[in-house]
């Protein structure tokens, strides 16, 4: 099996489902539906998706059963790119290298596309099977106790001197509850068993954390073109990070580590999870 | 039956169940609980929960079935409050006498706790029963094709002619599905069969309509002190409202009628339903 071809194969049927369960452009309000499409169309690498149709079949025979949980967390993730971009948090101009939601609609219609999508991710998982412990495990990891916690957090940390467990506790929340119920939405998607979940759920809050530390060394490291947008902007806001924290070397060497604790965490679930053990690579070889 | 002091006793339930249920404002992020706390607890009608238990008693035994709903709905209600005041949309200071979300906490916080409150509502939803068609009629009513979509027309339409059409659409959405949608959800969490369903929809659309037509009606008649800001709002931005393109009287009967409308939508509820009649008309008489 081709891994690589797979994970494009993966990929692009979640660009399929996003263009397919989005509102058209067309219908009204029609610059709100422009401003969701944006955003959300606008490339990415989908890796939330593609992880949570991935455990699905790690924990079964097929992936489709996890389509809706899949496009939902996509749904999710992207308002929390437009809320993150707007004047009063990150203040960023530029997201994969095109205009931020806000630059291209307006602050307002970039605050009610964010809501709308947010909104909308729980309208796909109410369709979904089994609606209640996937809208229920989505909603855990993204409100005040997850995603939203971890951002304020994160914006109340710049310019604070570095503190190991304050960084902790905003990569968790910021970036490892939402890596962590895409794997865990994919496997209850997909029937999992208390062992499967178990196993999933460790190498998913593994592979959030790697995926935040070579988040971190991506931004010194790379150069503007690679990330889309400014390179050291985490510096120039004295932001918190590991690479600030543990040097740049040690940051590399503890997201290898990790990757690798991911990949024996997988082990319970033997070839099924051939894909998972790829994407843990994916996500700290990723240039953008 | 003292309908009155019902109506204040299924309030006191609800401020009992939200100061419940939230997250306390010790727990981190501090900051961010006690924004949506500040928001969440500061006051207010409580009429989306009160019509959602009313409506669940109007179809089965008792109203407690619908508790999670309706602290759903208020939490869905106050984001909505929060995001709408925020300086790119309405630019409002004050909300019921206090300052704003985000006068009190900054904008980045009121933002997030938008966001989180948002997200709590499912949250909320996905433990309640049945979850799955309780969180889709959440999310419909609330989505681009709902509230926010209205918001987002709202906004596009300040400084227009005059349009009752757009009007319509406005309000229809913004705030006519989240009080449709109270009904609804009550009347799902309490058992209801089609017939009392269709009953509790056509009632919801017409108070619906009556409350916002009335809450023209009010940014034109009340003191500041009745209205907790200022008023003559509307009219100093030029907003489309149905005082502007009817006139104060019509605009008086018009929600009259409706109201008589809705009450008479209740006849095959019987008895039941007393509670629900006497709201309808708390819908218009409101001074803030």
């Amino acid at each position: 099996m081709d891994l690589t071809a797979y994970l494009a194969t993966l990929r692009q049927e979640v660009e399929t489902a996003l263009d397919r369960y989005l509102p058209s452009d067309t219908e009204r309000p029609a610059t709100l539906h422009r401003a969701m499409r944006y955003s959300l169309l606008g490339g990415g690498k989908r890796l939330r998706p593609v992880l949570c149709l991935a455990s699905a079949e790690a924990v079964g025979d097929a992936h489709a059963v996890a389509l809706l949980p899949a496009v939902a967390l996509e749904c999710l993730h992207t308002y929390t790119l437009i809320h993150d971009d707007l004047p009063a948090m990150d203040n960023d101009d530029l997201r994969r290298g095109q205009p931020t939601c806000h630059k291209k609609f307006g602050e307002a219609t970039a605050i009610l596309a964010g809501d709308a999508l947010l909104t909308f991710a729980f309208e796909l998982l109410a369709r979904a099977t089994p609606a209640a412990p996937l809208a229920r495990e989505l909603a855990e990891a993204a409100g005040s106790r997850g995603v939203v916690g971890g951002q304020a957090e994160d914006l109340a940390a710049e310019g604070r001197a570095p503190d190991a467990a304050l960084l902790d506790f905003i990569h968790t929340n910021k970036t490892g509850k939402l890596i962590r119920a895409a794997c865990r939405m994919g496997a209850l998607a997909g029937g999992t068993n208390e062992k499967q979940l178990a196993a999933l759920t460790t190498y998913a809050e593994k592979i959030g954390l790697a995926f935040q530390i070579a988040d971190d060394v991506l931004n010194v490291t790379s150069t503007p073109e690679q990330l889309g947008k400014a390179v050291g902007s985490d510096a120039a806001r004295k932001k918190m990070t590991y690479v600030a924290l543990y040097g740049l070397e040690p940051a590399r060497a503890k997201a290898a580590a990790l990757i690798a604790e991911a990949q024996a965490a997988l082990a319970p679930l033997g070839a099924r999870a051939a894909v998972l053990v790829a994407l843990a690579e994916f996500t700290v070889r990723r240039t953008s």
